[in-house]
């Protein structure tokens, strides 16, 4: 998506070999009119699934999300982070692990906001280990749900996330795809137009 | 706001007599439709302001917020929360006690999205005692902007957050206003239409 990587290019800042802030546009402040065009070309590359319900996990995930089942007109549900849960009633829950953080979390989702009817499109902003997205998605099949695929808004390619959601059968669609950062440099990786 | 009330009627569940619960469309599962009506109708009340910035605080805040963003064409930014920071350095930091949870936070926001030349208008979600919109208006006025005004979904006006913020000088314009909940029952207040 070249309006996203010319946003990558401008106001990206490489903190070292593996972080790449985008907190200008993405993380911290937000670019409603990217934001609503990221929506509607992930809206654009799952037109193929019967969507049902969008979900991603706070916070940085809501404002494409949100955008996104504007654009496909379904309800958006944000998994919520949590330290560790003593009342474990109706919701599904799964442990996820970061790496930036080095610690595990909790994301939650409430059972009445899932069915086994379900298609469920997973969006999150960044994808590097892949730690999340298989939380959501593991979420979403707990109740026996399908995961119609993965939206990612920026890939770091070169970590292993997409392969290995890939590897386990998932559709993954990241709309800007990192193969290194660099010396301060971003090296976008080669598109594959789909 | 007439469809967000017919939402609060058919959707909300009373917990207690201080206690909606609205996650059906607003605090865990969204209603995309829903939230691009709420950014018109704050874009609409404060259409008389100069707003260059649009503030709120993870996460519930986000989707109201970067849909009047939208509206308004103007940048997003959420505040983020944290127990205690320890790097303060190139931040706007301010304590917001959350009588919910009976415990402080600190909110922050990155200096370098907020100058003094900014007109910024605070969106959240829901308005109780007001800790959260006065914490947001005190970041806004540590740099120096102007608090262009407060939007809020849904206020529970039988506490004193909304009385509060306009004695303090600022203009709140709350979506919905609840006067009570009783008995299982959401009592609207009477409606100012502006």
């Amino acid at each position: 998506m070249q309006l996203l990587k010319n946003k990558v290019m401008q106001e990206g800042i490489v903190l070292s070999d593996n972080v790449l802030k985008v907190d200008s546009f993405l993380n911290h402040q937000m670019d409603p009119v990217l934001m609503k065009e990221v929506g509607r070309e992930f809206s654009r590359r799952f037109s193929h699934e019967p969507i049902t319900k969008i979900l991603t996990i706070e916070s940085s995930g809501i404002a494409p999300a949100i955008m996104t089942a504007l654009e496909l007109e379904v309800p958006m549900i944000f998994a919520r982070k949590h330290k560790s849960l003593t009342l474990r009633d109706h919701i599904l829950v799964e442990k996820v692990y970061s790496f930036t953080k080095q610690e595990t979390n909790e994301i939650t989702v409430s059972k009445k906001f899932l069915s086994s009817d379900d298609h469920v499109l997973i969006i999150d902003d960044f994808l590097a280990n892949g730690e999340a997205a298989f939380g959501l998605a593991r979420i979403v099949e707990q109740i026996g749900a399908k995961v119609a695929g993965i939206g990612i808004v920026i890939e770091k390619s070169f970590q292993p996330g997409g392969r290995l959601l890939q590897e386990a059968g998932y559709q993954v669609e990241s709309l800007v795809r990192i193969a290194a950062l660099d010396n301060g440099c971003v090296t976008f990786a080669e598109e594959v137009i789909s």
